[in-house]
């Protein structure tokens, strides 16, 4: 029966705080601590208590929060793990559904799998906690630095573009060049993930822009100039964008956002949806939405989670772009908290893309 | 210059005639002549003129409409064409586009394609006209009889699950044995193509669900029964499904019946968009309808016309269907009009499912 | 513990005998005889002792043989099967690698499964015996008739074509029309999967050849007649083919036929292995055989067995072929034997397409 | 009519020599010179006339050879290019197939391609040219140096590793938790291609080894170290592999050497051929062999040449090696020689992985 400080709350009901906890039930043959924790959206849901599909791991009545981590490893008994390495544990872990089988939780057929930090699994944000050494993924290049917080949210942008790749075979997607050159992405939304989002469309080859209803600061600004995406205030640009999209990313979960650019997709365009805001305001679809979607041959997928291969691609991307731009790229990470403040749960700090707890 | 009787509008303005027109720039190495042609709600779209993108041929003062149809080859310039065939003419001709080049006008990716009947290309209902013989399928099979006008309709819905094809690549969508067993699927609407997309569901091996919001006639019933086909009145189960739904297909373009059906979809679902109805009143989308996209990995797919492959494996379906369950497929034809009838375009006869024009 | 009669073999020494045997430990909920059981190449592998890999089940020390059945249900707990039903057992019985869990031990990925009359498993030549309800496909169409107990073997080619679909999406394998119009298939051998190949090629619109070192029986003749297959004595036309392959299937196993082809394959030509014969004489591999896959982007597939699905789709298959040349596709079945013969497995009749043994 | 110094040849007769040379019919709208152009396989295999394939370009009595490069841009009528910018021009040439009509010459359906320095196109190697923007790849990574004249090799492995994703569609390749870990490569070959292929091997996460029947040099075994990639001297490592070999990349085209890996692969292995030599001493194909490729579902794969998407992609790829492992990448060019300098062409300087030329 270990007992160590966590983030907790008893789900679904809302409210974090910081307190000693007593689990006794750990399988894993690694022990870690956590270096960082990222705070998202998710956990200030669960905070405010907004999130009635969270709930407690069997046995307990507290959950402990936290699902991006970037941890230590102190002791270990797998071969593969020594103590000092760095490692990023997996959020979601399988049921027995055939996705869940082949290690593809992410796309679990019945929602009987766990996330840890959100449903039924305890979360990283905590002293210290055993894992069991398939879920978790080595951090190898030691320039990476605090970045490496950012696998989980980046592991999530790797699998939307795996849906793309693989919803693009209906049609040819690509120019006749076989290039993404002179294909236009929008991603809705200015947050951490947004931005991810935008550095692998440009990867990819789109004209890539992002936009927000209104301005946004220098470091993001910046942010945007160094990777050769374009902002766009759509407050300020009702006309944007004046040639038709093929790929919109929404990070925001606003009906009325999604709407007005799903009005502006191209023949064989590609809509992901991402985000989610079960309040957001309503709005009108209609049917000459409808008969866009029909008559464009366009394809709207919603994308959740991923993978342990996405993890280790996420590393690898942000690897990369760390390599390119990271005096710019460390910017991302915008605050960082102490063990024991609750504040960031419910209040986002001023000019936020990712706020980090540090723990050591 | 030749002279014949057709069946003429001027787009998009509505209003159908059927009158002497000359027409003189055809090329095409084959005579045809329509034995019969069916109506579907495009044809009724541009004869009330609500069809805004429908337009005339170059040169024209009018469009010959129509672009279902089943003819008789008169006289062949081709190898492959003898006269006595019986041919359906494809409907979409490519542009230059990446899709067009390789044969898929239907996934055109810049809106520069041709369609017989509707935009900028004289349709299928006049006496007589010339085609190209790479444009034309021949019908081998002797008993598929007056089914052969189907194959246009049918081609869509092969095309669509193509679609459902590509797009399920994005996870396992079958069970743990390999199946669409204990899979469930909707198809919403009760017209012809409804239909077509019930018995390829069925063939498909989902349990298949066929819905309006009506009672429906019966031999629409008998039809259903045959095939395997569960008729739900909506208005009458409002509960339906009782459980999720893995495939939802929309022959309706109603947006409150997409949404109504689309908060029903199970993990990994799919829904089809066929059906198109701009005029359909518009109805509210939700931030939760947003989440439950996203946190079920649904896809929803415009899909619209299709390419010869899809003609082809129509035909083949048809004469499957015919040979199996032929007296009732039959049925599928429920009113036959002569040549100068143009009532049809205007009135839906009663418990009609396809309505067509016998020309000889 | 029940006693019947049936085909066994000590795996893999070789032999075949009929004879009672005890067998104690049948899982399943359905009681099944068998009414038709075919014999091919791999059963008469095991009665010459040709087949090193067949293995007795666990604590048996002999093999039930058979692999190749059409069955009555007798008994069943299942509320999917009622007695008086035909249906077709699965072969082959997943391991616990990806493949297998998700229904497709014919893709197995550690060579864990386990194969009825094969390997560790009892098969089908025998008065009675237990199924899973899970490992039955049920035969709906009462009009196949005898012709079900192809289904077996034409899962294998349903499967292929599968394969065929995928591996060919590394590049546009259609014509520019988006059809295999133009395209030419060879079928290598002449016995009854060949057979049931060609057809499946013929659907799929490939031009196509099968080809054999000698001239074939009339019953052949006429079935290649029937189903529009061009049979090809390669001892007699050295210099088939006149233009390139799209696709070979190879039936037969030997090195030296599939080399000869293989070198007459066209730019994203695709050959299918599926043949074998371990003592067929080798034949030299060149270095301009290597460039000559190298510089077309051809793709040579290895492909054995197959999952429910594709046994579900071969009944299609057969039901539509049959409803189409019933009266000589039912020629396929050149020799009916009663239990109890044991010649067959030994000697291949004259004229032999499909031996089969009428247990009822 | 411009003048200028190139290395020529009469293809396909063998010999090249710098000389002058007049070509006046260059359509381009950006004039290029050479910074690096890189001597592979096939500019010896024309130097020896051993390429029967090789031609003139129409109406000239030689063809400039070269199609690895990096080079300058002088002067530009493009908005894309600009003086300075440094770019690498893609070597196939479109027919009017429908693989070439969607920039994918690399998978030519016809044949009617052509190929800079090989089949009926000048190449690179001399002292300016002219071309089209669209033929045009640009480096914008400032820091890649000289290792941007890798980028035309690299692209060939950046195509096979997507042909090797298409043709693993056909069964699940991934472990149960959806990585490569645990899975195997062989690379045969230690020329610049094969280290090539060994690197993205290591980053798609498989055991990666890389083989060769003599030793290497030491500056390939740091290279292997670095990359974490094994060097097998075959020569003294009959027994390897001691587990099945999931993936084989062939660059030696020698076909004793294939068979002797493909005797070796696991089930649903997949085997790349790359490298060609006509040459090479012929093999037994046995029928065992064929056997173990249908049994175990595996698949062959020619793969040659890439599309732009590939260049876009290896130069990412190099780019990242680079900033990762710079000091020992750049040590992959292990000789420069001056413009006139014959003798690479016929005399492969010891311990050569990649020569250059170095124009300015």
């Amino acid at each position: 029966m270990a007992e160590y400080r966590a983030y907790v709350t008893d789900a679904p009901g809302g409210n974090v705080e910081y307190r000693s906890v007593q689990i006794s039930d750990e399988n894993g043959n690694v022990m870690l601590k956590p270096l960082l924790t990222g705070i998202c959206g998710t956990d200030r849901g669960i905070a405010r208590g907004a999130l009635p599909f969270a709930y407690n791991p069997s046995g307990y009545n507290f959950l402990v929060v936290g699902h991006e981590s970037m941890c230590k490893v102190i002791e270990s008994k797998s071969d593969y793990f020594k103590p000092g390495d760095i490692v990023v544990p997996i959020v979601r872990r399988p049921g027995d559904c055939p996705n869940c089988l082949i290690g593809r939780p992410d796309n679990c057929s019945d929602g009987n799998k766990h996330e840890a930090g959100i449903t039924g699994l305890h979360g990283f944000m905590r002293e210290m906690f055993m894992e069991q050494d398939f879920n978790l993924i080595k951090i190898k290049d030691k320039e990476l630095g605090d970045l490496g917080v950012l696998t989980e949210p980046m592991k999530n942008v790797v699998k939307a573009f795996e849906v793309i790749e693989r919803v693009s075979t209906r049609s040819i997607y690509q120019n006749n060049l076989s290039t993404m050159e002179g294909k236009t992405a929008l991603i809705v939304g200015t947050g951490c993930e947004a931005f991810l989002y935008s550095f692998l469309s440009v990867d990819y080859g789109f004209d890539t822009f992002i936009s927000n209803r209104h301005p946004i600061g220098q470091t993001s600004l910046n942010m945007c100039k160094q990777f050769g995406v374009n902002f766009i205030d759509s407050s300020k640009e009702p006309d944007f964008p004046q040639k038709p999209l093929d790929l919109l990313i929404d990070t925001s979960g606003d009906p009325g956002t999604v709407l007005r650019y799903l009005r502006k997709m191209n023949y064989n365009g590609i809509v992901i949806l991402f985000g989610t805001n079960g309040k957001a305001p309503s709005t009108e679809l209609t049917g000459e939405d409808i008969d866009h979607i029909v008559e464009r041959n366009i394809t709207i997928a919603g994308s959740v989670d991923a993978a342990k291969i996405h993890y280790m691609k996420a590393l690898d991307y942000l690897s990369k772009w760390n390599r390119m731009h990271g005096d710019i790229m460390k910017t991302i990470i915008t605050a960082y908290f102490s063990p024991g403040e609750t504040d960031v749960f419910t209040k986002k700090p001023d000019g936020e893309i990712k706020s980090v707890i540090k723990w050591q």
